[in-house]
C-alpha cells in the first residue's frame, strides 16, 4: 500500500547553509547541555533528576523518585537523540557515555523485562493500576523508539535486547486473551514504536501488539472507566482528550491532547500501510484534513488551548492564548511522514516543511540552550507576566522544564532531519526529493547504486540544484516536490526546461528519463514575499495578513518596530523588501517596508474611547523570520498584521 | 467638602418610557421571582436556601447550613430592593413579608448582636478567624445597608435597630485598642454600609468605624498575613486581590477582585467627604483616572480576568474573555455617584449613564427572569461552550447563580435608580441634573419648595423638557449635564435659546436665573449615530470601531447577521441608519445599514490559510442595543466591528 519508503538517514548526509549549523548545535552543544540537565547540572534550571532516578531504581543511590511520572522519556529521548547524533557521526566519547547509560537501564530493569523508574522506586505493587494517567507504556515506547535509532546507528544490539524484553513482557500482560488487561496507554506513544521495533527485530507480535493497543482504544465498555471504577474512583470524565472517546475508526476530528492525537494518528498511518488497511487510511485522511484545513496555525502549530495542552474546535486559533506546543508541531511532522509514504501527495512535505521552518524551531533558542514549550503567535508581555489566562505563555525561553518533553524532542526530530528529504518507489522506479536541503545521498534504484547531490540556499532563496552521480546510465522517475507556495517554478534538466506543469501530479513535478552520471537539475521557485490570509472563519485573523517568504513566516518584534504591534497596519498596496542580513540573528533574511500607525501625538492618555480618528502616519517596519523571535530583548511579537 | 447632595429616591417619582417598564418589572416580577429563588422554589434554578438558613440560625428549622459562606447577603440584597420598591408604592403585602423577614432576622440574631447564618449555624466558634475569605463584615454591611433602606422606605426602626446592635457589637471587637482585632474585610462593603448607617442614626461611632476599618487596609504588618498565621497555614499570597497590598493612601491604580475595588473606593469617596479630606479625595480621582482611562469597556463594564473577578493590567480589555461582572458595573455606579457629589463634574455622571444603560442592563432578560453575571462584548457560543479558559462565559441568561450576588444588586440598584438623577447644593442654590429619566421631583432650594417635572424619549431620543414648578419666583442656577457622546446641544428657557457654551464648567450648563412657576426648559442633544474607536494601546479593539447612539452602545447579533460576525466590515463612508422597532426587545431603536463581508462562494473548506484575496460582498446589517443581547436566539455577538 505504501506508494514509497523514505531513505533513512544512514544514507543521507546533510550539508546546507541552514540546517547543518542547527545539527551541529544540537551535537556540539544541546545534546551535552541535556545531558547536563538530565543530571541537574544546569544552575537555575528547573530539577530534572532523570539520570538519579534510573540510578535508584538500579539499587545503585539512595533516594526518592523525583520528577513527573513519564520522567524516563526525557532519557529516552535524549538517547535517541544520540543515536541520530552517532548515526551522522561516530563519536567514541558519546557512544561510550551512551553505552553507561544503556547498562544502567540494563541494571534498572526488573527481572521480568520491566523497566520504569517511577513504578519500580515509588509504587512497586501499583504497575499497570492506571493506564490512563500513568504513561507507563508511553515511556515504554519512547525507549523503544531509542533502542531502534541505538540499534540503526551502531548496530550494537543490547538495548534493543532490552527493550525487546520488555516488549515480550508488556505482550504478556495485555490483549484480548483471558487473563490479560485489555487496556491501552493514556498516552499514545507505545503503537507507533511497536511498528518500529517489528522494523528492527521483524518480530510480527509486536505489530500485532501496536495493532492490538490501536483497535482497543475506545472500544466499549471504555477501558479507562472500568478501570478507575476498579481504583474507586467515583467521577466520571469525558474521554476525548486520550483519544478514547470513539473507536479510532470512528473518529472523524483531532480531538483532545494534540501531542497524544499526533502520536496516535501517526501510528494508525503506520498500521493502515503495514496491513494495507484502506479503511484506516482514510480514516487517517478525514483526521489530516480536520487538522490542516480547520485546527493548525500557519506556522504549523496545533493544539490551541492550553487547559489539557489539546485542540478545541475548528477555526478556534487565537495567536496570544494560542498553546501550539512544540511537541505537537513535531508529532504532526511525525504523522506527515507516515502520510507522505503512503500517498505521494505535496500536502504532507508541505506541513512537514511549514512545521520545521516556523513552529518546531521557534522551540529552541539560535544558541540552543533555552526552550519554548508554548509558542504563541502574539505576545503582549503584560498580559503573558499578568494574565491568569495566559500563565502557561512565556516572553523569553527557559533553561529547561518539570516537564522537560519538547527539548529533547526538538534534539531528536533535528538529527533525524535526513529521512525527511528523500523517499524513493521501487516498483515504479521514482525518487521523490520532498524536502530542499543541501545534502548527499545515496540509494539503490532500479538495482544500481545512485547518488544525489543537493545544493540550495533554502529557505532565503528558491534556488536548487542537484547533481546525479551514477556508474551506468539509470532510468527512474525523479520527482520533485512543488512547495504550495511557489506560484511558479522553472525546472531545468542540463539547461534544457522542463514543462513543469504537464508532468505535476499530486504536487511533484515527475522527470522520468535515462540518468546519467553528472546529469544536473536546476530548480527555482521564486521566493515571493507573499501575504497570507486566512480563512474568515479564523476569528482571530481578521483582516490581517501574515508574511510569508517561501516557507519562513515573519514576525514582527517590539526590539524592531516599537511597543503596540496590533496598532501598526499594511497598506495593501505597501511594497515590502526582502533582503539577507548575514550579521542578524545568526544571519536572516529580513522583510522591510512601510506600514502606517496611529500618531502618538494624536492622542490624550485619557482618550479611551473617543469618537474622532485619530492621526496616522507612515512607520518603517521590519519583519523577522517568526523562529528567530524573543532571540534578542524580550517583548512584544505578532505574526497577524492588520491590512488597511 | 460635598459641591453637592444627591435628591433621594423618596422625592423623585419616575414616570419615563424606558425606566418605568424596568422599574415596574423589579417590582412585579423581579422580586417575587427572586424571593422565590431565596425560598428554592424555582425550578431548575441553583439552590439557595438562604431563608433555610436564617431559620435553621433561629433554632425554626432542622437541617444544615447551605450556600455561600456570604449567602445572607443575598436576601440583604433584596431586602434592599424591596425597600426601595416600598419608597417608590407602598405594598401591605410586600411590606408584611418585608416584616415577617426581619422578625426571623432578630430570631437568627446571637444576644450579643451578633448575625450570620453561615458561623452561627456551621461555624460558631470560628467568628472572626478568617476576615481575608469568610465575608462576615461584608454580610453586616449588606444588612446596614437593607435596614437603612428599609428605614428610609417605611420609618420602622426594628431592622436599624438590629443592624446597630450588631454594628455597636462589631464596633467592640476591632479597632486599634488595646484587646480588639486590628482586622478589616476582605471584602470592603461594611465601610460603606457604616456611612449610611451614620447618616440614618446619627451616630458619629459608625463613621469612625468605618473610616478605622478603611484606613487600617493595608496597613503593615498586614492582618491577613498575621491571621493566616494564627490558623497555621504557611502559604503567604500576594494581597492586591483584596486591595490590601498597600494602605489605601498610597494606591494608585485599581487592583484585584473589581467588585471589592469599587466598594473600597466608594467608602474612600464617602470618607473624603464626610472628613474633608483633600488627601484621600485626590487618591479617589487618581484611581477614578486608572479605571475609567485604562480599565474599563465601553459598556461601562470593569474587570477584565475571570480569574480572581479582577483588574489585570491597563488597557487589557479583551472582549470574548471580557469578565465584566455586572456587580462591578454596579459598583462603578456606586463610587461615581460618590464622586459627583464631591465634585460637580459630569465625567462622573457620564460613566454612570455608561454602566446604566449597557454594562448593567445587560445583566438581566427583558423579562427580569434569567441574569448575566459575565458580561462579554464578544461572543462565540463555539468556544464559549468548549473553550476552558473562557468557561464563565455563558451564551444565555442563566436562571440563579450558586453565587448569586448579581440578580439581587440590579433589582436594589434599578429601584433605587431615583437618587442618581439630581442634586442640590444648598449654599451655591444650585440644582443639577444628572441623568435624563422622566420624572417628578420635589425638593428644597434657597427655603423654597420646588418641582421639576422632566420628559425625555431617552435613550431613544435626546430631548428634554424640563417644566419647573414653584409657588414664588425662585433664583437658582440649574445645572445641566451634557453628555460627553452630545456633540452639539440646542439648549432654550421658555423658548429662548441658552448660549450654552458661554455657561458650560466641567460638563454643565449652568442657568441661573428666577424661577418661575411654568418656566419651560428644551433641551436637545442630537443623538448621532457615532463610530467610537478604542485607544490604540486597547489591542481588542485595533482597527475595530464600536457603535454608539446617545447612551447606547450596539452590537451586532448572529440572529441579525448570520455566522462569523468578525468578517464583516463597516466601510468608513457606509451610511448607517437609525430607527426605532417598537415590536423588537420591548421597543428599541436599531441601526441598520451595509457592510461588507467575505463572499463563502469565493472560499474553498480547504482553505485554511491561502495568498489570494477573498471576494468581498455588501451586505444588510442590522444592530442591536448591547443590552438587549440573547434576548432572542442564543448565539454569535460583537461589539466591535472592524473598520475597512
Amino acid at each position: 500500500m505504501k506508494q514509497m519508503e523514505s531513505i533513512s538517514i544512514r544514507n543521507v548526509q546533510i550539508e546546507d547553509s541552514f540546517w547543518s549549523k542547527w545539527q551541529s548545535l544540537i551535537r556540539e552543544t544541546v545534546i551535552p547541555y541535556q545531558w547536563d540537565a538530565l543530571n541537574d547540572n544546569i544552575p537555575g534550571a528547573a530539577r530534572s533528576h532523570t539520570i538519579e532516578n534510573f540510578r535508584i531504581a538500579a539499587g545503585e543511590a539512595e533516594g526518592e523518585f523525583y520528577g513527573m511520572v513519564f520522567q524516563d522519556s526525557d532519557l529516552a529521548k535524549w538517547l535517541e537523540a544520540v543515536s541520530y547524533s552517532l548515526a551522522l557521526q561516530r563519536d567514541g566519547h558519546l557512544e561510550k557515555l551512551a553505552d553507561e547509560v544503556i547498562d544502567l537501564l540494563e541494571r534498572a530493569q526488573n527481572p521480568d523485562g520491566y523497566l520504569n523508574t517511577y513504578f519500580t522506586v515509588k509504587e512497586p505493587n501499583a504497575r499497570w493500576t492506571n493506564l490512563r494517567d500513568n504513561h507507563e507504556l508511553y515511556c515504554a515506547g519512547h525507549l523503544m523508539e531509542a533502542a531502534v535509532a541505538y540499534y540503526e546507528a551502531t548496530g550494537k544490539r543490547k538495548f534493543l535486547e532490552i527493550m525487546c524484553r520488555y516488549a515480550d513482557y508488556i505482550a504478556s500482560i495485555f490483549g484480548t486473551e483471558p487473563g490479560k488487561i485489555r487496556g491501552y496507554d493514556g498516552h499514545p506513544e507505545i503503537e507507533l514504536a511497536l511498528v518500529k521495533l517489528y522494523h528492527a527485530t521483524g518480530e510480527q507480535k509486536y505489530l500485532s501488539l501496536s495493532k492490538y493497543f490501536v483497535e482497543e482504544r475506545g472500544q466499549q465498555p471504555n477501558f479507562f472507566e472500568l478501570e478507575a471504577e476498579r481504583r474507586g474512583e467515583k467521577q466520571k470524565r469525558a474521554y476525548d482528550y486520550y483519544q478514547a472517546h470513539l473507536p479510532v475508526r470512528q473518529q472523524k476530528t483531532a480531538e483532545g491532547h494534540a501531542v497524544r492525537a499526533v502520536y496516535l494518528f501517526s501510528a494508525m498511518a503506520d498500521l493502515a500501510a503495514e496491513y494495507g488497511d484502506h479503511q484506516l487510511f482514510n480514516v487517517c485522511q478525514e483526521l489530516w484534513k480536520n487538522v490542516t484545513n480547520k485546527r493548525m496555525y500557519i506556522t504549523g502549530a496545533i493544539g490551541s488551548s492550553a487547559f489539557e495542552e489539546r485542540f478545541t474546535v475548528d477555526y478556534d486559533l487565537p495567536n496570544e492564548r494560542a498553546y501550539a506546543e512544540t511537541c505537537a508541531s513535531i508529532g504532526l511532522v511525525f504523522w506527515a511522514h507516515r502520510m507522505l509514504q503512503i500517498e505521494a501527495d505535496s500536502q504532507y512535505a508541505d506541513v512537514i516543511e511549514r512545521a520545521l521552518y516556523n513552529g518546531i524551531l521557534s522551540g529552541i533558542s539560535l544558541d540552543g540552550k533555552s526552550y519554548f514549550y508554548v509558542n504563541p503567535l502574539e505576545v503582549w508581555p503584560a498580559t503573558a507576566n499578568h494574565r491568569h489566562d495566559m500563565s502557561s505563555v512565556k516572553v523569553s525561553r527557559q533553561p529547561w522544564f518539570a516537564c522537560a518533553c519538547c527539548p529533547p524532542n526538538i534534539a531528536r526530530l533535528l538529527l533525524s532531519l535526513g529521512q525527511y528529504i528523500y523517499s524513493k518507489s521501487e516498483n515504479n522506479k521514482e525518487v521523490f526529493v520532498h524536502q530542499y536541503v543541501g545534502s548527499q545521498v545515496k540509494f539503490n534504484v532500479a538495482g544500481q547504486y545512485l547518488g544525489i547531490t543537493q545544493r540550495t540556499e533554502f529557505p532565503w532563496e528558491g534556488k536548487v540544484n542537484l547533481i546525479i552521480s551514477t556508474q551506468v546510465p539509470v532510468e527512474f522517475t525523479l520527482a520533485l516536490r512543488v512547495p504550495s507556495w511557489a506560484k511558479t517554478r522553472i525546472i531545468k534538466v542540463n539547461g534544457e526546461t522542463v514543462e513543469a506543469n504537464d508532468f505535476l501530479s499530486k504536487g511533484y513535478v515527475h522527470i522520468r528519463r535515462s540518468w546519467r552520471d553528472g546529469d544536473r537539475v536546476e530548480i527555482h521557485f521564486p521566493m515571493e514575499l507573499q501575504r497570507v490570509r486566512s480563512n474568515p472563519e479564523v476569528r482571530s485573523n481578521a483582516g490581517k495578513v501574515a508574511l510569508q517568504r517561501g516557507p519562513v513566516v515573519y514576525c514582527l518584534e517590539e526590539v524592531d518596530n516599537g511597543k503596540n504591534l496590533q496598532d501598526i497596519t499594511l497598506p495593501a498596496p505597501a511594497e515590502l523588501v526582502a533582503q539577507f542580513e548575514d550579521q542578524l540573528l545568526n544571519g536572516v533574511c529580513v522583510i522591510t517596508g512601510w506600514g502606517i500607525r496611529t500618531s502618538l501625538k494624536s492622542i490624550s492618555s485619557s482618550d479611551l474611547y473617543r469618537t474622532t480618528e485619530m492621526e496616522k502616519v507612515p512607520v518603517e517596519i521590519k519583519a523577522v523570520p517568526y523562529y528567530t523571535w524573543s532571540n534578542r530583548s524580550p517583548g512584544e511579537m505578532i505574526v497577524w498584521i492588520r491590512e488597511s
